[in-house]
């Protein structure tokens, strides 16, 4: 039974499961709390590298099937050895990755199968603001865009309503449109 | 000679090269605006993969050594097949990455020479708000909070002052405490 339900599962969304889960955390709240985490360590010079392995939530602590690792840096032309993106195209990554999870869930909830989705993100930044040389210019991006091509069996409509849903509902936009509590501390 | 620069420079940041690349943007704010971009696409489920490989600035376009790929995916207990980690997760990296990045360039800047960095993130979510539980929640999380190891050739306090002189100067500290306008366009 399980294995004819997940071939069947449109858009690969598990969407009785998703049901079930929703469910489960109306009856106990406290499952919906949860805390990621992660681990950036210094390499040389802008190179970093971070670790994502555990969380905890639903009432557990958890492992991803994977140490997961990502190195960042910056580009050449910011003085850096271009080993991976720069944090900031991290953000974008971020950004276009939660907004595509919604949109798969939704569609799979509205009873929609998707055949392609892409999002095309940017984000315009003026570097005088990290670089000190204005106090007029913000150190972040001024703006990101995010552009979405998609495809399914539903009319334009319905899924326009699909991502704006998922826009509603995106962890992400959240944090980066509303701003978030960020808390630094150092042991030396 | 410029084995030399890099054999010597301190903490692998090329000082020379930095200060150079801010005198040049202050005798030419244009250079100072860049166009980051990524592509996100849908994979199956609430699996998508990111490519990151241009951008713009300095007056010119640029592409990276490499196309960098990521997958992001939500992790099995919350209905995803974990084939990455989960979009809020990379928010966790572009903040300490960001960090990280400018404690180095600060500390070179100032004559310390680093030993060992690390950073652990974490990020407080209340699910109920994505899931649409509650009203009162919000998708995003509630905080984020870094903390700093930091070893060096320098006093408690001036490694401190480091660690503070990098946030303030941090572009993904910036976006993710003051929020960013995201604009959400879609193309049926």
């Amino acid at each position: 039974m399980s294995t004819t339900t997940t071939r069947t599962a449109r858009n690969g969304v598990d969407i009785p499961n998703l049901f079930g889960t929703i469910n489960a955390v109306r009856e106990q709240p406290e499952m919906a709390k949860f805390r990621f985490r992660a681990t950036n360590r210094w390499v040389v010079g802008t190179h970093s590298r971070t670790t994502i392995e555990q969380f905890s939530g639903a009432g557990g602590e958890h492992s991803h099937a994977q140490t997961f690792a990502y190195d960042s840096d910056h580009p050449a032309v910011l003085v850096g050895t271009d080993q991976g993106p720069a944090p900031v195209e991290f953000l974008l990554h971020a950004i276009g990755a939660c907004l595509m999870a919604g949109i798969a869930n939704v569609a799979s909830a509205r009873g929609v199968t998707l055949t392609s989705v892409e999002a095309r993100i940017e984000g315009d930044i003026d570097l005088r603001g990290i670089l000190g040389l204005s106090r007029e210019v913000r150190n972040g991006y001024s703006q990101i865009r995010v552009a979405f091509s998609i495809d399914g069996d539903a009319p334009p409509e319905k899924l326009r309503e699909i991502v704006e849903q998922s826009r509603a509902r995106s962890a992400v936009y959240d944090v980066l449109t509303n701003g978030v509590d960020v808390q630094v501390d150092v042991a030396v």
